[in-house]
């Protein structure tokens, strides 16, 4: 579709989105798709938005979990499906705003000090992506206390952190969020923390909340070493949509982040959303956008180009939300269809001086969506040439790659907001998980399940059950093996490059046993016990 | 290609490259070519081995820019051209060094300081990515300086670096790199630091240093207003390969971290990569690697996963080394192309929880690349359950998720190293910039030019100059327009959508202009000056 500027700006204001209570706009005019190809996936689409209904109603969204799918009841808790729901949306809400105030009133304080200066926050996946995004989008440097996250099972990444907390540890307040308790990340995270309380003579339970599943082995260990408090995870909130949950909105309230407004830019958009018609939907003008782009079979990467550097985490975000949501080898009927759609990106302009360079001119495997904040700052600024801001830069920046990427036959898709506050956070939030509920519900798939993050899990435990077995025949053995010998030994002959990997991490870490030999041909290699 | 256990064992044995010196183990064995298909390549790789022995030896390699490409001299002078680069290379690193000491001991200090406690670096593009990715690296808390970036030009993202400073401005060391000066972000960021050094009573050239071209426009400005030092940025140095010249090494001694290890590991790099051959040289089986994933023309995008929290950024850098690099619209022969890998990773376990349900499951269109670290951490771990450690855990997640991603016909590559330590990291900075060097040669194009910046940075300047002449238009027109008419005057009929971005964004920062009406319709919007 070629067009001039005179069709391209009816283009624009045919397919511009405006929300005025939220402020926000929505341009999918340089996605080149035509009206009759809209048309063709309207009844894909209409499905689509009684899918959405269904779920929002509280139907079984989730069939290889047998769940519902709850997270839009967590800014309208009136839309949750009974009347015990709601009451627990409400009650956590209330929980978490009543525990953040007694921290900052130093009603809850640790121990040894008046106030918690610091929280340390041990999750990874859902439990860590939204509140790190958050935490970088509207956490100042002047918050009632500043958060720091553990978010893998890195001994030396742990070590970084708890050396930057070392003299503040005993006003920090250490948040566990893990729906069971078994995702072992952060279970060592939290192991790892307790020893370096231990260092210092401090009990973690005086210092620690749980966000857990109500009824997990974990929650009856929190409340048995008398843990501060405990917030409950649902088994109806994913951990990819989980931000508006305790999850999400009890370290944004302790950062002094207004987590109503949160909620009510979210509730907005959720409302907006709802509308069961493409244009005027900004969800499901995403979600067109999305599918046109990759031929609803996710063949083009989408990168997310933020112009503001408080939103520089939006891009992880959406990593896990959509890639964790859509990323599916089957759909609902079974079929093999290795579907999904990869996200990456920072901000810009710094972006630009990186691998624009590429979205200009390389591989034209994308879409962009860009992101605009009107408000420059707060407060005014200094020209740095006459009539020109720095602001202006960045705005002409943003216009300009956008003009060019066009011109280039990169299509685009830009989003603008009116600043980044709660509001907006809360809002951009409930957008894109509604226009990842209605691709799906397009392209067939269960957007609710994450069968590979299990079966990673399960593969690593396999490693680590072979490690203990190769530490026990190696003990047993008198006389160095070589990695074939071990393998037979240990009964496991099919896995020696597996043993190989595990002997080398062992002797590089000066653990067990020692290794030795010539290091380029691992077949001569000798293990000893040591 | 599909094999059994002991084929695949003898597999990843043929292909494993060791490099004693360094430690460095490079796998390529879950790259599915055959033997036969990596015999077709080899007319390719004596070119490519002649064309980087030619640029070594200072053939002009960027010829868009009749440029000479010496990075590779900046850790080994003796290889430089002439005895005058060679000097120049030495005399750089003397000059960075004495600094970094007379920083350290307060020789050199700020006025109103005994000693200089941070870094703030102004830079965009390659003057900040390297500098970041080495600070999150190698930096330690305990370091003499700790450092801060200033890489956009965010109005927003400016304040928030200025508060976290706010109390330390007075002691704060600011390096502004650029090569000519007429970078705008790097410009404005240094104006807006000024300007808040101002605020203070301050004057920023007492606190300041430059890194930039020598004579340009911007060292003159330096040593007019008596800035502390000036280092230089050579022409033969590209942005992205500029980490083990001035740009990198100044920030990181500043840091404390050992900058001649860091330039040994990459000599020692550079040194095991000049071999002419595919098989024992692991920057030609890097790009092998690529060639063979993309069918040589980024078919597949490269996600980049150490599995280690210190290697975050390395996805970051590597996306601009790679994609700036090889996304490229035309080849050096003039042909249309349209190359370039695109390049995303943050760090495992994390991303396990994030995205490689995708990456398992979901759209085969990537190759992995793996970053293992041995040494787990300095000091000993404590057991997480009997016999494991966290990372155990760690590096049995790699484990199972390379070898699930191969089980489900994803390739990966697999990069170890020892620890992450300065040598480490310049070898793997040297290995990557040679696997770019190489790849190029491979698909014929000029990896040192980036026209698509300089392009973008028109663009901007167009829209700037759009948003003077509209504002001027508005304060000589006495009554409000329209914007068609607006455009009209300003003699842009074709630009109606620029100004209407151009408008929208002064109103929203209560500049210059109001604008009114309904602004789900902007063509019925007024704009008046204010």
């Amino acid at each position: 579709m070629s067009m001039d500027a005179t069709a391209l700006w009816q283009r624009y204001q045919d397919w511009l989105y405006y929300h005025e209570g939220l402020g926000f706009y929505l341009d999918i005019s340089r996605m080149r798709f035509s009206d009759d190809w809209v048309n063709t996936l309207q009844p894909k689409f209409d499905k689509a938005f009684q899918d959405l209904a269904a779920l929002e109603a509280g139907a079984i969204a989730n069939p290889d979990e047998n769940r519902m799918v709850g997270h839009y009841w967590l800014r309208d808790p009136d839309l949750a499906p009974s009347a015990e729901l709601k009451q627990d949306i409400v009650n956590t809400i209330d929980q978490v705003q009543r525990f953040a105030k007694q921290v900052h009133s130093g009603e809850i304080h640790p121990p040894n000090a008046a106030q918690f200066t610091d929280i340390l926050s041990v999750g990874i996946g859902g439990s860590a992506l939204g509140p790190q995004f958050v935490a970088e989008a509207l956490g100042s440097v002047h918050a009632p206390l500043q958060i720091h996250f553990l978010d893998n099972t890195d001994p030396a990444g742990i070590d970084k952190v708890l050396a930057k907390l070392q003299d503040r540890l005993a006003s920090t307040l250490v948040i566990v969020m893990t729906k069971s308790g078994g995702t072992p990340e952060t279970r060592n995270g939290m192991l790892e923390v307790k020893h370096a309380y231990e260092q210092q003579g401090l009990n973690l339970a005086q210092h620690a909340v749980a966000v857990t599943g109500i009824g997990s082995s974990f929650e009856k260990l929190a409340k048995s070493e008398g843990w501060l408090d405990v917030f409950p995870m649902h088994d109806w909130v994913g951990g990819r949509t989980s931000e508006l949950s305790a999850v999400g909105l009890l370290p944004a309230a302790l950062q002094g982040i207004d987590i109503e407004a949160m909620l009510a830019g979210a509730k907005e958009m959720d409302a907006a959303t709802r509308v069961p018609q493409i244009k005027g939907n900004p969800a499901a003008m995403l979600a067109l956008s999305w599918y046109y782009a990759g031929n609803g079979k996710g063949e083009k990467d989408m990168v997310v180009l933020p112009y503001k550097d408080s939103l520089l985490l939006f891009s992880r975000y959406l990593q896990q939300l959509i890639m964790e949501s859509l990323g599916k080898e089957t759909d609902l009927d079974g079929n093999v269809v290795h579907q999904g759609i990869a996200v990456y990106g920072n901000k810009g302009s710094t972006d630009q001086h990186a691998y624009v360079q590429q979205l200009r001119e390389g591989v034209p495997n994308f879409f962009a969506t860009f992101i605009e904040v009107l408000e420059d700052r707060d407060g005014s600024s200094i020209e740095v040439e006459p009539g020109a801001t720095s602001g202006d830069y960045l705005s002409g920046f943003l216009q300009g790659t956008r003009q060019a990427l066009f011109e280039n036959h990169r299509d685009s898709i830009t989003v603008t907001v009116p600043r980044v506050d709660a509001r907006t956070v809360g809002a951009l939030i409930a957008l894109y998980e509604r226009a990842v509920t209605l691709y799906a519900s397009l392209i067939n798939i269960n957007a609710y399940h994450q069968p590979g993050v299990e079966a990673g899990k399960k593969a690593a435990a396999a490693i680590l059950d072979l490690q203990k077995r190769v530490v026990k025949v190696l003990q047993e053995s008198g006389t160095p093996l070589s990695l074939p010998d071990l393998a037979a030994k240990v009964g496991a002959p099919d896995q020696i490059e597996a043993i190989y990997k595990i002997v080398r991490h062992l002797d590089a870490n000066h653990r067990s046993l020692t290794l030795s030999g010539d290091r380029s041909q691992p077949s001569g290699l000798k293990v000893a016990a040591s």
